[in-house]
């Protein structure tokens, strides 16, 4: 029983990396198809979400099914409870993704990234990438010290966020109504898809280090969303 | 054993709605500090999400122990699950709130609300008020019919939310960048917080009906983010 339980546990952590690369790839692509306006790209980023869907939807239903044949108990348990909490968590990283592309779509064939905020929205991009590779290697290795570089690159991501703020209601904003709001809003998605990541990587250290208390508190990770 | 998994869902049942309730009250001062400004109204929503949070995360702890210790198979095994995802979409909704009033707070004591978006914010606050008073007496009752309600109010809040998108993107919109910004966030977070209790109400129906393939599909009632 115990190696049929380990056999899943390996099945269930295969299929979590399989969705951080799947991740990977759409905010790969979606931070790509904003930056240079790449509408047949945005679209593949769009139809590849549902792939991340199913597959999420598959790894729960296995979850609840190893949670009713092999009843786990204690950190077993909350391994099981934390994998159906990470696929939601992946799955929602997919959404960003999709949104940020669906903005680069409905712009088209006008530019997405608001003039003056191409650099920082390249390097959000950029980090939004390399959190969600580090996310998948940490799934993959449950190497700890993955956990601590993704949470630095959330700071940094905080910080454009905050930059974007400052820029869109400073003085020296020209930006139409339309640039406000695809600033607004992509800043959100980008901030929001590695708010989860964080989230994700907590509660993978925390299944370590087993300290409970602090896995959900995905809230205070999440910076004021308003300047 | 039986009669103590029945007992033990009751008091999961018991302490969903009282989240729930929690969380009407907290879009109720949310929506209404945003549309009056109350900034000492916008606090109070602040300082309690903690305690949401709290409570959610204490449901979960609950949730987990009935996992362990009562091992619960099939339909019940479900609900259990389903709590899990409950709790953490009404956590979800009471950040929203908080958001909500956060933006009241920052703009404090400037007007939060955009001008010549005031009716359709307070409509928008009403309708989320509605629908979480609706999941908080879902929960209760179980009554499936409710669920049917909150789809339309989210449908409403949906058709607010694109009109939002129409005015400030129109060729009349006159509003200063932080107008654009405030309106542009605060739409968001109404509409996610509507989807959240979408979410929620599809999950009861389809632990009434048994059909799981469409529970997660949360994707599928968000609408499209931009115009």
């Amino acid at each position: 029983m115990r190696e049929v339980f380990h056999q899943s546990l390996e099945d269930v952590q295969a299929r979590l990396v399989e969705i951080a690369d799947l991740v990977t790839v759409a905010i790969d692509r979606a931070t790509r198809a904003f930056g240079t306006s790449d509408v047949a790209l945005a679209e593949e980023v769009i139809e590849a979400d549902a792939i991340i869907d199913e597959k999420a939807f598959e790894l729960d239903e296995l979850a609840i099914e190893i949670l009713a044949r092999q009843q786990p108990v204690a950190r077993d348990l909350r391994i099981v409870v934390t994998a159906l909490r990470v696929s939601a968590s992946l799955e929602r990283m997919g959404d960003m993704a999709e949104h940020i592309a669906q903005l680069a779509r409905s712009r088209f064939p006008e530019r997405a990234v608001p003039k003056g905020l191409k650099t920082t929205f390249t390097r959000m991009g950029e980090l939004d990438v390399e959190v969600s590779r580090k996310l998948a290697e940490l799934l993959r290795t449950q190497d700890l010290r993955i956990a601590e570089a993704i949470r630095d690159a959330d700071d940094d991501i905080d910080e454009l966020h905050v930059s974007v703020f400052e820029k869109v209601l400073g003085d020296s904003w020209k930006g139409e109504a339309t640039a406000t709001v695809d600033a607004t809003l992509a800043s959100r998605y980008h901030e929001r898809f590695a708010d989860h990541a964080v989230s994700v990587a907590k509660k993978v250290v925390y299944l370590a280090t087993g300290d409970w208390a602090g896995a959900d508190d995905e809230a205070a990770h999440e910076p004021s969303p308003v300047i």
